[in-house]
């Protein structure tokens, strides 16, 4: 990223070789989130956030007063504003397959979970969701991606953060459409046309590049395309088997851990709503940073491959 | 940027001493924003690009079909392409006042104009179209704020560029929203709310921080906040003069240049348009870097207070 920044600085960030250099680094970083989530670079979308990813598919959507749309409980506001603001009426249904399949109605236009709880880290069957009921389904992968293996294949939309468990810089994402030209282009930048006319008029570019909301800084097209190519297999494997030994230790110690029948690499456990917030900063003068999940009693760690026994002595001590 | 970078390799990015130090440094970026274009901090949101601005503004308004919005022939696909999807007819004036106000019919919603036409530097009265007309006026700023003094008081709406005249990080700008309260928040993202509930419904924060759309990288947010700082009155008079010293120079080389009434610091000349892309390239190697305008037979140079004579003379040299 520094690199990139000195580049821009020493040789000027204008001109054609410039430009069409950074577009050609943003198609080998498309390519790049591409292989990570399995599916090909034409559903690939790049973005900010996994916030930017909900706007633009709630804002193409076209949703309208009397549509519905079902999320969990368990929702962020980075799902829960773009639902919200898009016209529909909200359904909110317990995480469970069960109680989300059960709030479907005929007016029902959009299943819109995470596929990973942020409060639990409970994993919600999102693509057995798809084909039991048939009507699109929106993930946020928030949670998800970098942290468990993500195949996007067999959902309509599917949203990626680049900052978090992905280890890459802030102010990065990408959305996965299943069938862009089936989505409206609701959003659109200088990269979403391939020409048009002097009223706006235009021909979208093939695919979900389309959907590209603004040109990424550069250095951060470096750095998330150095991130993705350090995933690795292995780190899957071991924050698992952590995060399943924190799970037992913090249990062994006496906390009430949260452990769903399907789990990703998030830990948490109960806390008493008024102390959650004393606890996180207690914890953060050991060196050890969690989060509490506000008005919900639960104190959080995200556990990755960078983690390793010393950190989880060192939060149980802290404890 | 490079310090703020290494900060968060070192110190982490999470935990909540980092998150609250980011959002301080975000309030005096908007502060630095609001007093750079003489507003006051409450009117103004942070966003990535003044495309982002458009979007956020049209998404806003609600417009429908039967809806009219007057723009000119001359503006750029970062607003057009927000005024095409906004369900509106997009009618196009020639850029001069009295053809934009000739063309205002009782459907009329808006009035949207760049400050600073991208094509010929042309600077419109936006401030008079405003109070002659009385309808609401998204001005876009793409070329103008960071090259001419801009006062965005007086219309409704008032994008910023970080990264153009204000050669501050690519990724960064801002807009202006003189009545928050009167625009809706149609595009969320965390830093809209003050508080929300389970189905999203949410408090907006006070001003138009509820319009943030993502939370800028940090090491944008202090490389803008650097270059904002660097801008001087000194600076607008010296590009201001060395843009007629370069329009004087051209024409008495002989080029077609093009010099409307009122000026900013973009100096265009015409070229036969099968010849424009050539003559760009030739100048960029000799390290001279200006843009054709496609299909419109002009190229275009940006003169700053970076600039010098002596680039003035490498330019008339290599053309």
């Amino acid at each position: 990223m520094h690199a990139e920044e000195d580049r821009g600085l020493t040789e000027g960030r204008g001109g054609i070789a410039q430009f069409e250099r950074i577009l050609a680094l943003r198609e080998v970083l498309r390519g790049a989130v591409a292989e990570l989530v399995r599916v090909t670079p034409e559903h690939v979308s790049l973005t900010a956030s996994t916030t930017d990813g909900c706007n633009i598919v709630l804002a193409g959507l076209g949703l309208r007063e009397g549509d519905e749309v079902i999320t969990t409980t368990d929702e962020h506001f980075g799902l829960l504003g773009p639902l919200r603001t898009s016209g529909a009426t909200v359904v909110v249904a317990e995480p469970e397959a069960e109680h989300i399949t059960a709030a479907i109605t005929p007016r029902t236009r959009l299943i819109a979970v995470s596929h990973v709880l942020w409060t639990t880290g409970a994993i919600l069957p999102v693509h057995e969701l798809r084909a039991a009921t048939g009507l699109p389904v929106l993930v946020d992968g928030a949670q998800s991606v970098g942290a468990i293996p993500v195949d996007a294949n067999g959902v309509d939309f599917y949203t990626v953060s680049g900052q978090k468990w992905l280890c890459g810089p802030e102010g990065t994402g990408a959305l996965v459409v299943a069938d862009p030209d089936a989505l409206r282009v609701a959003r659109p930048s200088y990269l979403s046309q391939r020409s048009h006319e002097v009223d706006g008029a235009f021909e979208p570019k093939a695919g979900a590049a389309r959907f590209d909301p603004n040109l990424t800084p550069h250095a951060l097209t470096a750095g998330l395309r150095a991130a993705v190519d350090d995933v690795s297999r292995l780190g899957f494997e071991r924050a698992a088997q952590l995060a399943e030994r924190f799970r037992d230790r913090l249990a062994s110690e006496g906390q009430d851990v949260i452990v769903p029948p399907e789990r990703a690499t998030l830990v948490s456990w109960r806390a008493p709503v008024d102390e959650s917030a004393a606890i996180v900063r207690r914890l953060a003068e050991a060196d050890v940073i969690v989060r509490d999940l506000p008005g919900r009693g639960l104190v959080r760690a995200s556990v990755g491959w960078w983690n390793d026994e010393s950190d989880l002595e060192r939060l149980v001590d802290a404890l």
